[in-house]
């Protein structure tokens, strides 16, 4: 039998907690990536690193999204993490 | 002893590679939910729905990343999902 509406979207809530934490898990790994560029003096900005990962995203996407519209997404959380790095950094500075 | 860059990396690949399928299960999940709307006449969109997603976030964000970077990438997330179900009716209605 199908799931309910209910069920399903209970799965929707559990899988919206499980990105939750693994993007504050990323966020928290790029934050450790930026103070080793911090004390190597080397840009928080790799345009090869960023077309890697999307590059990846390609290889490994099995669908239903569409891999330009995974590609969209993980663009933004790329972004996210960059700003995430400025504002660490900004912390730094302050201190 | 601090984690090397390439180690940090690694681990940056591994989350990509579970957000990468934590939102195809999503989408999967979404279209599954459209369905049932499908036959039940329900609009796909629900604002009282997403209110409460966003406001789960708020609550459940244990950080480095500020609420408003997630909600604001979460929405993405929501119209994608949205999107991806639009696309599937289509593919209904041209069968």
């Amino acid at each position: 039998m199908a799931e309910s509406l209910e069920a399903l979207r209970k799965r929707i809530d559990e899988i919206d907690l499980e990105l939750l934490s693994l993007l504050n898990k990323r966020g928290e790994v790029v934050n450790s990536i930026g103070k080793i560029k911090e004390t190597q003096g080397t840009k928080r900005f790799d345009p090869v690193r960023e077309t890697q990962l999307l590059e990846s995203i390609k290889e490994n996407n099995e669908g239903p999204f569409s891999t330009s519209t995974l590609q969209h997404l993980f663009k933004q959380i790329f972004k996210a993490s960059l700003d995430l790095q400025k504002t660490e950094t900004k912390k730094i500075l302050l201190v």
